[in-house]
Formats: C-alpha cells, sequence, structure tokens
C-alpha cells in the first residue's frame, strides 16, 4: 500500500501543493502506483504519523517519509531503477538548486497568484490562510495580487538559469526528464491548477519545455481538474 | 605540455580572473601539471588559437580549448580521474548552477571591487577596462563601487542556496570538492586576490567553507601574491 496525502481545495479533486506535484511527478516517473489521499491545510491529523505539519507525505507500506525533497531521495534509494539523480554529486547540487526553486520560482510564483489560491478554498480553510499568508506577506493577499503584473518580468528575468539548460538539451536533467524537470515544474503545476496568470511567454523556451512536461505520463498533469 | 592562459594585472604575478581560477583549480584537483602564462586584458593575439576573446584558455597537448565551464566538461572527459561531476545528471544541473553563480556571484561581487580592479593594471589595459566596464554598468567605476556597503546585505542573501549544501556537507559538491565548489570559489579567490572587501560575515557557513577551499593543494591559493 502507497499512499501519497496531498493538499486538496474545497472542490477536493482540485491537488495544488508546488510540492505535492513534485513528489507525484516523481512517483510516476518510477512508475510506482500510489494512492492520493486529499487533505485541507487544517486537516492536520493525517500527517502526524510522519511527524509533519506540511504536505507531502508519502505511506510507502508503513514507511512514512515527509517533505517532497527527502521523499525524492528516499524514492531513489529504495527505487533504484529510472534514477531521479544518478549519484551523490547530483544530490549535493540539487540541495542547492532545491533550495534556489523554492526561492525564487515558489516564492516568486506565490503573490503572483495568491488571492486566486484563496478563492478555491472553503470558509475555513480560506480564513486560516487568509491569516498566515498576510502575516507573512506584511499586505492583504489582494494587494500582493494586485501588482502581479509588475512582478511578472523580474520573475521571468530570473529563471534565466533554467534557459542555459534548455539551449543544450530537451530537458532541464538533460535528454531525459530528471529530478529537476520535475522540482521546476510542479510549481508551474500550482498556478496552471489555480489561476489564469500566463507565467511565460509564448516565446519562451520553458514554454515550450512546459509543454513537453505537460505530456509526460499519457498528459495526465494536463488532464487534471484546475480549480478556474 | 598544458599551458593555462591566465589574466594578469600590471604585476604580472597577480591571477585574478575568476573563470582562470576555476580552471586552475580543476587542474589541481585532477592533479594535472601545468603552465601558467600570464596575459593582460588587451594581450588577446595567444587566445586566436582557441578562437577565443577571452580567458581562461588551455593548450593541452595541441588540443586547445576555452571557456571555464567546457574546460571543466573536457578534463572530465579527458582525464576521467577524480571526477568533477560523474554523470550526465551532475553536468546538466551544473549548467543550470554555472549560470546561477555567474549572475549572482560574479555579477554580484563585480561592482564592488571594479574601482580596486581598475587600481591594478598598466595605464592602457586601464583605459581599456574603464571605458568598457562603465559601458557595462552605466556609471563611473568609483560610484559602482562606492555603493558597495548597500550591496554587500542583499549579496550576502544572495548566496543563501549555497549555505542549504553546507548544512549537510562539508562541501558543497558533497563529502568532497567538486565542480560545485571550484566554481564557486573562483570569484572569491578573485576579490580575495584584487580587494580589501570582506565579502563574507566571519559566522557564515560560507566563511568556513571558503577557509577550508583556501586550504586545499597545500594552501596555494592562499600563497598567491595579492595585488593589496
Amino acid at each position: 500500500m502507497r499512499q501519497l496525502y496531498e493538499l486538496c481545495g474545497e472542490n477536493r479533486d482540485v491537488r495544488f501543493s508546488p510540492y505535492c506535484w513534485r513528489t507525484r511527478l516523481m512517483l510516476q516517473h518510477k512508475g510506482l502506483e500510489f494512492d492520493p489521499v486529499a487533505i485541507t491545510f487544517l486537516e492536520k491529523q493525517p500527517l502526524e504519523s510522519a511527524g509533519s505539519r506540511t504536505v507531502p507525505v508519502l505511506n510507502d507500506n508503513g514507511t512514512w517519509v515527509k517533505d517532497s525533497f527527502d521523499i525524492a531521495l528516499y524514492l531513489d534509494d529504495t527505487y533504484t531503477d529510472k534514477p531521479l539523480f544518478g549519484n551523490a554529486t547530483a544530490r549535493a547540487q540539487a540541495v542547492v538548486l532545491n533550495d534556489w526553486l523554492n526561492r525564487t520560482l515558489v516564492l516568486g510564483i506565490f503573490p503572483m497568484i495568491v488571492a486566486d489560491l484563496h478563492g478555491h478554498l472553503d470558509a475555513k480553510n480560506a480564513a486560516y490562510f487568509r491569516e498566515t499568508r498576510e502575516k507573512f506577506l506584511g499586505c492583504t493577499l489582494e494587494d500582493a495580487q494586485g501588482t502581479r503584473a509588475e512582478k511578472l518580468a523580474p520573475f521571468r528575468a530570473s529563471l534565466a538559469p533554467l534557459r542555459a539548460a534548455l539551449k543544450q538539451d530537451d530537458w532541464l536533467a538533460g535528454d531525459a526528464p530528471g529530478w529537476l524537470d520535475y522540482a521546476t515544474f510542479g510549481p508551474f503545476v500550482w498556478a496552471h491548477l489555480t489561476s489564469d496568470i500566463d507565467l511565460l511567454d509564448k516565446d519562451d523556451s520553458l514554454h515550450a519545455w512546459r509543454e513537453r512536461m505537460f505530456d509526460l505520463f499519457d498528459g495526465s498533469t494536463r488532464a487534471m481538474p484546475r480549480a478556474v
């Protein structure tokens, strides 16, 4: 039995956490079957077995693993086919890239879709989300998202290091998708499912890469229910 | 015969290019003997054999290779002992990290030491440097460096992804120095040799890592002549 605990909105079929998407995609990369279990922000109780306060959490036949990066390492150690990293150097480099992606991509997208996210939650979760996220942002959700047009150009510019990889190969991890592709794509799926913002220009090499990522696994990510 | 063409100042023993340092360190990592050949900004002629306008350029027994990143790939393909990457995934990830390091670290340090750099050049090179770099910066060298106190805090903050790696290991590339360590250390050597600015706080995990890097290869980098 393998269960992936994923964040959901008021519509429990909308699974929108960028971190959960990373894990879902890496399970698919490995060809591992799993039961997705939807929980809201406030449904913390199922996470206790993993000693976690946040999703994703994986229950792999009784072995509980938390944190999308640690789950990636666990999956690569436990299921060695179709490696996500392949050696210790790639893993160590991925620690730096993971931190950079979380700062640049996740925290870059967050204020541009934060009011949209709020709109997809039930009343109790919406109140919790507003309180915690407005404290974090130092302004209202609507004020943060209200300036997204100004935020878009610097956000796009900040992704330049990823474009350097796409000058060489179709995938960020080389000639086949790897950890870096899934870690980068997760935040884009988050925005796609919850907002109508167009994060990437059509001429951007990352736009074509994102389409290739949506095509993976028989287009199953593209087929997921959106909140918009 | 193996020659590394390196940038020098008016004092030709001062070898200060961040990119050349990356190559010098990787040659040392591989245990490969080489003759360092000093050239100034204006001595472009020796670079023609490699079809390059910039240092570093490596002449490896008649095989000419340019660009510090391409030289790293060449060295790892040609001399497979003591790998810098180890697999294709680490190489692909390094393309992203290399671009990020050049933007964040090299371009972050550059305006903070640019007037110092100018001061270490002979008259002709200094005039060339001022003209080209002031065009690039959009201000005088002195104005750029004049606000370095304000630039230091955001520069230090921008290095956070590197600190994530040092929470796990002594080296950025894992349990031994690798490409990522040399690619990151090169720009710090550049600043160390040419400026008295203290780029890192003493409590910063990167400060202790930088000391470990200076200790490598019998402390030979620490022993290099400084312009200051």
